[in-house]
């Protein structure tokens, strides 16, 4: 994927001219410990392919970009307080390396920064990629929150889990885009296009990520397989085996959670999600949004489209199997 | 102040206004009940009486008066999670009564609903709004991890003290009153003084709070006094007691910061302020700021001058002595 290496050294470029200052240092620190992280920058990028799709360039959206990967930053400081992380990108998590009080502050600034960012594109544009960023960045709290509240549901649907997902990381995806296309003065038809795009793109990479977690080669994707069983994690995979087991398996299911051998409880749950063919149910919705998204994609109303961003969403949803 | 109360309740009615949503109900339920908690509204007010001083209306100002109550209510319930505070005006903080990731959570959502309330206002006037705000929510930002930075600090220049409190607190004064000014199209000059006079009283203020928690009458000020003395508190009398003691006093107080017995603790370290005049040099300089913040009033420049800002902070500097 060498055609997204220039955007996210463009991104890493802007990111290393943000210029933040040295005083407080508890307080600015942490901040240049995250955002000097290597890291795709998948949601900054897809603002710069979207303002190129609409003929602008990098240099109108990277504003906009930034704000995008800016506040992104700030949700992962936060979210990992919450879940109690001790890792993000194979580094130590700021509440780790630092406390939570110190998580808690860089992460209010990082969202504040974001603001800052947004405020440095055209005037005029200001108000309106503001009203959307404020409406995205309100539900991606309410999608943590839904997470946080599942913890302790009993039954999910695959519906709410969906809702979840589709609040907590895929409007950020369907934003990123959006701003590109509003910088660009595009029609609102082709701005809710743009934006479902991305919103099912997320959806269906989520449940990617879901599915790889279990089913994925350990190489590829870079860590053991079955966390999230271990973890007794809520995802696509143990709703679905949920919806559609027996009583007998159900029980079982619920059992499982309780072993100590980690090993064993993988495979136990695994042989009961093969049995109800949990992995191809979720390959099917996964595939449903991913043709929604393209759907939506190729009925954009644009003399020249570019692939670029297929290109990526491609790359993004083949991955690591 | 009896004048003040109509502006409170426009402003608790715009907040009954707000119509949050129900759910996710972990997310909304603190904000409410945050929100709808009585509480003096100094610093919506600050920006209505601004907004009225240009020759504006409380309607052409409330929503930038409501996104300044809510960032306030933000730093708030972060503020508790971070110092550990039980209590928040007489009930429950919201990471008692829930807990520190729903605290978290609101707070975050708080801080978008005060972009809301910005991007609610003239849109040619959003951008120089936002630039205010932003510069500002950095600054407090900056002076909560000061605050913090103190507590494992030996030693605190007076300067370092007050530039502390004017970012942690005073400069929400001074953005308060300046977003009135904007939205009445004022000059730049006036737009510095008010903001100038509002950061001075809000030292003035910060100053006479440390003062009252020692010297006031505990039946105006309503808790018992001594407070900060029990807890170790860095405040501007233990400062200024810290920078004039002789060697032996100095080490007389670090000795009772260890002393269990506190009604002994409080005389005794009384007993020494009052020797180095503590109260009258912090008193001095409360009233420098005060000074300096009439001065910047009075230099104003405008045609019809209310009283009723100086009736405000009047009130503010006056009481419960």
């Amino acid at each position: 994927m060498n055609f997204i290496s220039s955007y996210s050294t463009f991104i890493r470029n802007e990111i290393s001219r943000l210029n933040l200052p040295d005083s407080p240092k508890n307080l600015y620190e942490p901040l240049d410990y995250l955002l000097s992280q290597e890291g795709k920058k998948i949601r900054p990028i897809l603002t710069l392919l979207s303002a190129e799709l609409f003929g602008g360039t990098m240099e109108n959206a990277k504003h906009a970009a930034m704000a995008i990967e800016i506040f992104h930053n700030f949700t992962l400081v936060h979210d990992d307080i919450m879940d109690k992380a001790p890792l993000r990108r194979g580094k130590k998590s700021i509440h780790e390396k630092w406390n939570s009080n110190i998580a808690i502050l860089s992460g209010d600034v990082l969202l504040v920064k974001a603001y800052e960012q947004l405020n440095l594109l055209k005037a005029e544009l200001v108000p309106e990629l503001l009203r959307v960023f404020n409406k995205t960045a309100i539900q991606v709290c309410e999608g943590q929150q839904m997470d946080m509240d599942f913890e302790n549901k009993e039954h999910i649907t695959e519906e709410e889990y969906i809702e979840m997902i589709r609040l907590k990381t895929s409007v950020l995806l369907g934003c990123a885009l959006e701003l590109g296309a509003i910088i660009c003065n595009e029609s609102e038809e082709n701005r809710k296009k743009i934006y479902d795009f991305g919103v099912n793109i997320g959806i269906a990479f989520q449940i990617q990520d879901d599915i790889l977690d279990l089913y994925g080669n350990p190489l590829k994707v870079g860590k053991q397989t079955g966390g999230d069983i271990i973890a007794n994690k809520n995802t696509i995979l143990s709703i679905i085996a949920s919806n559609h087991a027996n009583e007998k398996d159900l029980n079982e299911l619920k059992n499982l959670k309780n072993l100590k051998n980690h090993q064993d409880k993988i495979s136990r749950t695994q042989t009961i999600f093969n049995k109800i063919q949990v992995r191809e149910k979720c390959t099917q919705v996964m595939q449903h949004y991913h043709t929604t998204a393209i759907h939506h994609f190729n009925s954009l109303n644009t003399s020249d489209i570019s692939n670029d961003l297929l290109k990526l969403t491609d790359v993004l949803l083949k991955r690591e199997f």
